[in-house]
């Protein structure tokens, strides 16, 4: 085990986050907040430096990782992270509990959006810009980021990536790995731009604009109104929105293809017109069973479009209390949050890609049984699938259930019904943020205990990186070798 | 595709079907019921017996056949039984909706145990020994006994043993199969009259003992008082049925074993292992979470062992509103119904040893990940599984869930809850009976539709006979080689 390289890049991990906390630092010299939240702000850099440093003060002679390092460096720093940026929420006691400060990071890092605040207008601006900007930093990976800015990496950051890019396969754009994470934040940055000079000309305020957007491109959801977006009652930005939401569920590699003018690439892609696929029939089926509580055909469109692109996304923002709405469509809404998004995209979810092929297999077993002799394989974008793949992705589908109803059961003890244990875990493994009931659009996490807190933030980094690296941490074995 | 050999089975099974109504024919003139009961069995036999013999008027002389012939035997059967099966109920008017009486009598042979009916008490003794009496034929598989019964068979009937005998793989304990069920028979029907006896040298009524018996046996729990077994309240009976229903969620193969007194293949068995831990930790779990509400320990341990015991065997028989225990415990159970009996019993669920090997895949991929380069192959009673094996144990729990979630769409529609669609399709798929809410212990699936009635009906199919056979119905090519 290389714990050398491990230490060394969780500590520039740490310096990193100490930069990205200079703004709301200075945010809350803009906004004129207390001393306390300056100081909140402060001790929290500080902290996150000093150890930050004294972790990376030495560059590893040997920089050899192998995925298993790839799977710890992720967990460990998605972990502290949580941990350093929790801070400022505590010290300044805007969020008097440590765990529910915590709970809200983890939430935010991962693009849940799944919140603890009961009031979230109470918060000061610079906690609600540096709540909202974790969204933009988890979406498309903290590691990436590192890798895209650090002068030196080779090929051995590939098993840094595939442990943080969600998704069955990892599709590389370039060779070299740190031009492939340049490209996928410039286009990321490039997309969070679009979107905030979209919602700013539909008159939304600057600052509001900037912390949706992060809320969007993340896929998080987290917003700085009681009411969420339904607070603006603004069609255009809802559109905006909803349209934005949907782009950052699709993988970004196909901006890339597109850069490069590949259109054929993007209009093949079976993944892509699964997805959309997905969306176009659950708008209408919604539709169509609630369209009966609507008089105008363009508010009903609007709200469904909104509900299922923030829902498969797995963005939660909200302009509608679904929770409201017949069982059919609920039962619709919590499908989408098992499929989520699709895989090299910033939303969480089972990933369009791996029900794609859970799908195929379905279809090729009812192939089989009436013309057993002949052998069917299962292709994706033309390509015949591999059976490591196969047998990854229902490996992964197996330990997804184990561990979502063990989750269930540890949450059950808390609350009212089983729709709502149900919801309020798959809300947070597939990184959504509101489930129904309880913790719906309108409801909220402050509810749970420290315990069950703490067990739905692991819910959530289990959900948002793909079980292993936080598995990983409860191997034996690994303890074992560390002696 | 040999038509002929199809035709034939299925004309057998109807003659087998017309000889069995000559019990509830007899029992109405026994308990001298009116002249419609009368006339409605007598009918049916008639029926039955001309199609039957109508079409297995000639052995075929190629009697040689396939998995798809197997699959599409035992489909055929099982409907066409139940379609005929119902006539008793629709033609005497006790239950005037034909629907409801085709959900009845395939809750009935696929053990499920859901009832349309509003009050059981109001059936005629006849008609309520005929709805019991299909748990039995179901429980061990019609077709098992025609196996057993029929003078000349081969081991071809290896595909139709394979259909209908629920689990992954397929023990075989005798080479020749016409032996093969006859012994499995006969263990089945030393069990029933075990019950008989016990439950009647308890108090039961001797008519009583025998449909509860049939009820246990079969793991269907149709009873015939409104409170179901609570009726009774008399502790020995209940311990009667609940260690009679765990005896018949084991694998029979097993009492063959004890029978040749190979004790050691018993002890050993890692399934039957798992399925007994399963139920201690669920007992030791749901006494804990609902102990407060108990006055006295052996009222509470008795309640918990039976409902577990109904539960996991997915019996469905109750003494106590499970509904109105806390959400943990309500969901140990829904967990409980999922996992099912061990394969070749007569449980339904996903079976026990179906579990257990994702179980192990799970542990298996946990070492994995911190030991890469060691390879770990997935054994089950000492011996490795076959890759093969797996696959078709994560393609059928694909399948499951695709199917789960499309029949929860579809009532969806007509539940007022979540829980109420989720769990009536867990009740049925998984050939339980009793779900949460609506469809709970004291409620029923009267308020359903008819589509959803008949939607419902094939989910019970689909869960007794594990999915292939039913979905060959449902495959086009099918049709275009009956051409």
């Amino acid at each position: 085990m290389n714990t050398k390289m491990i230490k060394y890049i969780i500590g520039v991990i740490l310096k990193l986050e100490a930069s990205f906390m200079l703004i709301p630092l200075f945010l809350s010299f803009f906004y004129k907040e207390s001393n306390l939240v300056k100081f909140s702000h402060s001790i929290t850099i500080f902290l996150s430096f000093i150890i930050g440093f004294s972790l990376s003060r030495k560059t590893p002679e040997n920089t050899k990782i192998f995925a298993k390092e790839g799977l710890l460096i992720v967990s460990l720093s998605w972990i502290l992270l949580s941990l350093f940026a929790a801070l400022p929420f505590f010290i300044s006691r805007q969020i008097p509990s440590y765990i529910d400060a915590f709970f809200e990071v983890v939430s935010g890092f991962t693009t849940t959006g799944a919140s603890i605040l009961t009031n979230v207008e109470a918060l000061d601006n610079s906690l609600l810009f540096w709540r909202s900007f974790t969204h933009l930093v988890g979406g498309m990976g903290v590691l990436v980021l590192a890798l895209a800015i650090l002068p030196k990496n080779n090929n051995q950051a590939l098993h840094i990536m595939k442990a943080e890019v969600p998704g069955p396969t990892f599709g590389k754009l370039v060779a070299k790995m740190s031009y492939n994470s340049r490209i996928l934040y410039m286009i990321y940055i490039f997309i969070t731009l679009l979107i905030i000079f979209f919602l700013f000309i539909g008159g939304m305020p600057l600052f509001d604009s900037v912390v949706h957007a992060f809320g969007t491109v993340g896929t998080g959801g987290f917003g700085i109104k009681n009411t969420s977006i339904a607070y603006y009652n603004n069609p255009y930005i809802e559109y905006v929105l909803g349209i934005g939401m949907l782009l950052c569920g699709m993988n970004f590699n196909l901006f890339y293809a597109l850069i490069l003018k590949n259109f054929k690439q993007v209009l093949k892609n079976e993944e892509l017109r699964f997805y959309l696929g997905v969306v176009s029939i659950s708008i209408i089926l919604i539709c169509i069973n609630i369209s009966s509580s609507y008089e105008s055909f363009s508010k009903l469109f609007r709200d469904v479009f909104f509900t299922v692109s923030s829902i498969i996304t797995t963005t939660g923002f909200a302009t509608v209390d679904f929770d409201k709405w017949p069982i059919f469509s609920k039962t619709i809404l919590l499908i989408l949050m098992f499929i989520g998004g699709c895989a090299g995209s910033t939303a969480g979810g089972l990933k369009v890609s791996r029900i794609l092929v859970l799908f195929k297999t379905c279809i090729n077993e009812l192939k089989k049984i009436s013309t057993p002799n002949r052998i069917f394989s299962i292709k994706m974008d033309g390509k015949p699938i591999s059976k490591d793949l196969f047998n990854s992705i229902s490996t992964y589908l197996i330990l997804y259930i184990f561990i979502f109803f063990l989750i269930v059961l540890s949450v059950s003890f808390e609350t009212k019904t089983f729709t709502e244990a149900f919801s309020a875990v798959a809300a947070t493994f597939n990184n959504i943020g509101p489930g129904l009931e309880a913790v719906g659009p309108t409801g909220n996490f402050s509810h749970f205990s420290d315990f069950n807190k703490i067990i739905l933030s692991l819910s959530m980094l289990l959900g948002r990186l793909e079980i292993f690296p936080i598995l990983i941490l409860f191997s034996p074995s690994l303890y074992k070798k560390l002696k």
